[in-house]
């Protein structure tokens, strides 16, 4: 396998399909190459020969003396396989094909033909249907885009390349520099994952941001992704939010869950920044690229008007920011710097009258004061302090808090001269918006990230499996054409793991019948147990909630005589004695291998809560204690288990240590494709919970029964 | 009473601090009414004389000739009262009170003399604490913002007045024309609802955009902004989302709901677009304002990037937007004007290679299609289609639509020229976006009002109520000093309005206890009624699911055996024999009279539902019964009521004749403050449902009582 980092800094290029016509694609390429300034070896190759903007074309790629690292592959879609074919022959580390026609419009054998062979070879492809890569650190536009790429600190990987060159573009005006930009197409071999490794060690690269449409390879894409948000925020828009049942529906875990909302909990529980428009992205990306990190976890908002200042506290709320609310404090601190009819109460509003000097000293006591952990300054447009003063001033301090290390972040709102004001200091990477909204979500997502940041490390949970057994029982099944477990089966396997399920054992006569049922505890219920009596109730062959050992022996005698009145040759073999279960907070949870994301756990409150309102949330195991807690918590019914009605709250140790048990239990046993505990009964504080019904749907995949 | 007309259109103003000193808010005043062309006279006021900015000053109102229509006070808060005073006395019709310090910095005496002395004399007051008011029609700008307002045909109502400036400032920047703008700060008089009247029968106003931070007279402002918006657009933004408990909780209908569920609910329910910020405010009233109706209720995207569909197809269901996808016509429709390779089913892909031509045929084609609502076209930035070309093309396509009177949209991302082609565009009313999700959300808000509009007149339901009847109960109730109603008053008044509670009787023997029997329908409850005995169940009084005749023969001997064995000298009075309830779907239905809003209506699924999930939604009174239908299905817990897990559907047309009865209750009763009906039981279709307990609270303010 290549060094992923020879995509980005290749030394050598050649382009297949260079051309003299500045219309055609090859042409854009060498021209590109050319004015980003790439100091390695560039080749075109064009049959036809004569010399391409200088430089004289090779008629094929063995007509180059010198190694070739990466090839752009810009020839007609018949063409591209005997020219991949003769790259990989000759040794070339990765081809880049720009040629769209593949698998886009239906033709993925030829795609296929091209990935296999390359990889024969050890040669990897992006692509194809792709733009090109641009890195900055090898200062290479090697894509067909407009040119003039502003280098900076933020990564771009697209899976649409029109939308990849738009944003090219984009970035310009946005004035965000680009440390690597990158279309990955139809991914035939190189994806998210493989990109997601170089630029999370690339120090350049400061934000990663990704515009997905479908993830084929999810675990391994976690495990990057993961990987990059401890080093650097991930901000991701995935598209196709409305698409639904990509992942069939094995199960009933996996009927719930369009597949966006797995993929939703996925990139959240792996510090992923999720946007929903282009914008919102160039911003966040922006922003969290240039700020430093909340000093604390409350912030303070100042402003001019109280309006706007009603619309950032409600942005704060939506955006999850804590406003700092010691009012006894802030007004220690800033009534010195708010006249009297203002308020001093966060929002601190300064009033209209508030100028330059204003602004600055409201601003340098929450600068200075340890409590507030960042700053959020409101202004709107007044005769008293002008665009052009307020430029100054947000610029310096801007640097003071920059200087701190506190993050601070401006809306303004007015006419021209405002507007003006926004673009100007914009490119001076000053974080001014033009609406309230905009700047809270902005510094909403810092803090969200830092947040993950704090917990990310935290340890995974484990459990013991006894694999062998296990496998042992699945295997059974299979052998007799099976593909689900029978309750024994099920039950036997939560034994192993060590989940409790109702306790019940076979008594064949009076004297064991009173030993089981002192070993469940009473209450009991008690069963006849008989091949032959198929309607036990009928039969009067079932007893419910037996108190003690009396009615048990009474129960016993009344059993055995109906049902030998019921059918006087039937063969008793004894009873089934089990517990008698109390009704207490049924959940659900539910455990699958996910064809996408590998493991994932779904939790939620039983019955009506998972079928009518949908009420669960998933994740990707391992998961942390916390994240359990989380998942659990995200659920609008999770108040049920803290008690409802003056009831007691329930055991929620207990239900996390069944999800990490069943997270163990999928993780380690490929043989098991679903599980699905339902209901999971939940009773008082360190009473437990018991798993009273278990599905157990086992993987038709043989790789995975191994 | 002043015709609100002569405060948009005085036809002489007096400006009460006019000053010489350019810095005074007084001689902004009167700049701007110069400067704006404003026809009618203007008196400068201010005991010094002199003249400002060439017009003779006047030392008081009484100095004045002829009539004022509106006077503008700028003069420090202590000399306010005195002033107005001298106009109300001078018949000044309109007084706009600029200066600010009374309710908000907490003077309230003040303000409400104030209030006082102009309402006795006749006088209208704006304020105090404004800016002033700009009107179109007078080109008459009494303000003191920065001068230069576009006219136009959005009106700004605005309780903020520094957001109030800032907006003015921005409204240029957008290229938006105003009808008028008005801040109305401490609304000691003129409210939003006044100035809304004005505004709806205005022909010059096609939009209103609305800033609220709260609503005093609430049902006033429902009237108002009901008329509003049958005329035309009305886009309000409400802060204070994250406000609570504005509205005391009496009941427990009122503590569900943090009071801006309930104004979110009001508002929606009569036509009002909210928006959550000031961007989304402009855009969507500028867009509303110049827009004509979708002609259908389907959609068509078109665009030369994949990405940027699927993001788009996202956005329509977002803000519920309905795709044509009829695959066989866009078929015939769109592969004429489409390449192989794009794509025909919605969105149109007519590809990355697609110049004016291809846009131009593809959006005619979406123009003539009868089954085609609306249009949105997306734009990546591409070489074959450069933003000059772009510009014309956007332009010719947005006008032929306009003839055609069909809504088209467009979203185009890019580099600087791109961004430049959007301001360029703009200005001269071409929506065209930078961003996806701004352009749909405005096409959906397009479509979100047209569908008000095609339902908003159907008949609101009303019920008789026997009014005279109830309020004697209620009045007996007060009488022994109680606010609320016992369960025995609170059924006789449901028996009166006409919503089924069980059947109940007394019997006093056994002929009368077979006779009630009949009359509940089997199975019943037998009940001992007996002052003597206070534990029915332990002295044997209590007979369950008495299934007919001889059941009812027997349990009648049992108990009144089993009673006097319990007690011998007991007093047997009869028993009660009421039906036997089955348990079936529990709903909660609330109604109250709100402080803000007066009575609105509140409907969930009983029990965890509504206390755990918060599950409830809420209208204001009168409603449709199309409302109360929505209403019932925007809870998330709305399938239990189709019937889950295979049972049949409930009985919605029973729910929906109690929301009505009690709706008219509670409009009809001022006596009554709080029904609430928990559970009202559901049955099958067809088969009714049951008000199983009723708690009726009275209210305490006497007026209401009468």
């Amino acid at each position: 396998m290549n060094d992923i980092k020879l995509l980005f800094e290749p030394r050598s290029i050649a382009v297949v399909g260079a051309s003299k016509d500045p219309k055609k694609i090859g042409h854009t390429f060498i021209k590109n190459i050319l004015a980003s300034g790439y100091a390695g070896k560039l080749y075109p190759i064009n049959p036809a020969g004569g010399d391409v903007l200088g430089l004289q074309a090779y008629p094929d790629i063995n007509a180059i003396d010198g190694a070739v690292d990466m090839v752009c592959t810009t020839i007609p879609a018949r063409f591209v396989y005997d020219s991949v074919k003769a790259c990989a022959d000759r040794g070339v580390k990765y081809n880049v094909i720009i040629t769209s026609g593949f698998s886009e419009i239906g033709d993925i054998a030829t795609e296929r033909k091209i990935a296999d062979y390359a990889a024969s070879r050890g040669m990897r492809v992006v692509g194809p249907n792709v733009f090109g890569v641009y890195s900055a650190e090898a200062r290479m536009d090697a894509t067909f885009g407009p040119g003039g790429i502003m280098p900076g600190s933020v990564a771009i990987v697209t899976q649409s390349g029109a939308l990849g060159l738009a944003m090219i573009g984009k970035s310009k005006v946005e004035n965000i520099g680009l440390s690597a930009i990158v279309s990955i197409g139809n991914k035939c071999d190189i994806d998210e994952a493989d990109l997601l490794e170089y630029l999370t060690d690339q120090e350049r690269t400061r934000v990663i941001l990704m515009y997905i449409e479908g993830i084929k390879d999810g675990d391994r894409f976690i495990e990057a992704v993961k990987k990059a948000t401890k080093k650097k925020p991930v901000v991701v828009i995935k598209s196709g939010r409305s698409e639904r049942g990509a992942v069939a529906a094995a199960s009933h875990t996996g009927s719930l869950a369009g597949s966006d909302e797995i993929i939703d909990a996925i990139l959240r529980q792996n510090g992923v920044i999720r946007a929903d428009t282009i914008q919102q992205a160039f911003d966040w990306c922006k922003y969290l690229g240039n700020s430093p990190a909340p000093t604390g976890d409350q912030a303070v908002i100042i402003t001019n008007g109280g309006g706007i200042g009603v619309m950032a506290t409600d942005a704060c709320e939506k955006y999850d920011i804590e406003l700092y609310d010691d009012g006894k404090k802030l007004k220690e601190m800033f009534s010195p710097v708010t006249p009297s009819f203002g308020s001093t109460k966060n929002p601190i509003d300064i009033t209209g009258g508030a100028a330059g000097a204003e602004y600055n000293s409201a601003l340098s006591v929450a600068l200075d004061a340890k409590e507030i952990g960042a700053s959020i300054a409101l202004y709107c447009e007044t005769s008293t302090f002008l665009a052009a003063d307020l430029e100054k001033v947000l610029e310096q301090n801007h640097n003071s808090y920059e200087l701190k290390k506190k993050p601070l972040l401006f809306a303004i709102v007015g006419g021209e001269d405002i507007e003006n004001a926004i673009v100007k200091l914009g490119r001076k990477n000053v974080p001014v918006f033009g609406d309230v909204d905009e700047a809270v979500a902005c510094l909403g997502k810092l803090y969200w990230y830092h947040r993950y940041l704090r917990y990310h490390s935290e340890l995974y949970e484990d459990a013991a499996v006894p694999v062998a057994a296990i496998t042992e029982i699945c295997t059974n099944a299979i052998k007799q054409d099976r593909y689900f477990l029978l309750a024994h089966e099920a039950q036997k396997i939560m034994d192993l793991v060590g989940i409790p399920v109702p306790k019940s054992y076979i008594a064949r006569n009076l004297d064991e019948a009173i030993t089981c049922a002192e070993k469940c505890g009473y209450p009991v219920v008690m069963k006849v147990v008989s091949r032959d009596i198929i309607h036990k109730s009928d039969a009067g062959g079932v007893a419910l909630d037996l108190e003690d050992r009396n009615e048990v022996i009474d129960a016993y005698q009344a059993i055995m005589q109906s049902c030998r009145a019921y059918k006087h040759d039937a063969k008793i073999e004894g009873v089934e004695i089990a517990e008698m279960l109390k009704k207490e907070v049924e959940t659900i949870i539910g455990a699958r291998r996910d064809q996408t994301f590998g493991p994932v756990i779904m939790f939620g409150l039983g019955g009506i809560y998972v079928e009518v309102m949908k009420d669960v949330a998933f994740r990707a195991l391992p998961l942390s204690r916390r994240e359990i807690l989380n998942m659990i918590k995200e659920t609008r019914s999770y108040p049920l288990l803290l008690g409802v009605r003056g009831e007691e709250q329930k055991d929620i140790d207990a239900v996390i240590a069944v999800i990490i048990k069943l997270g163990a239990l999928i993780s380690k046993c490929p043989a098991i494709s679903d599980i699905e505990i339902n209901p999971l009964m939940v009773y008082e504080q360190n009473k437990g919970a018991k798993a009273v019904d278990v599905r157990i749907l086992l993987a038709k995949d043989e790789r995975s029964t191994t």
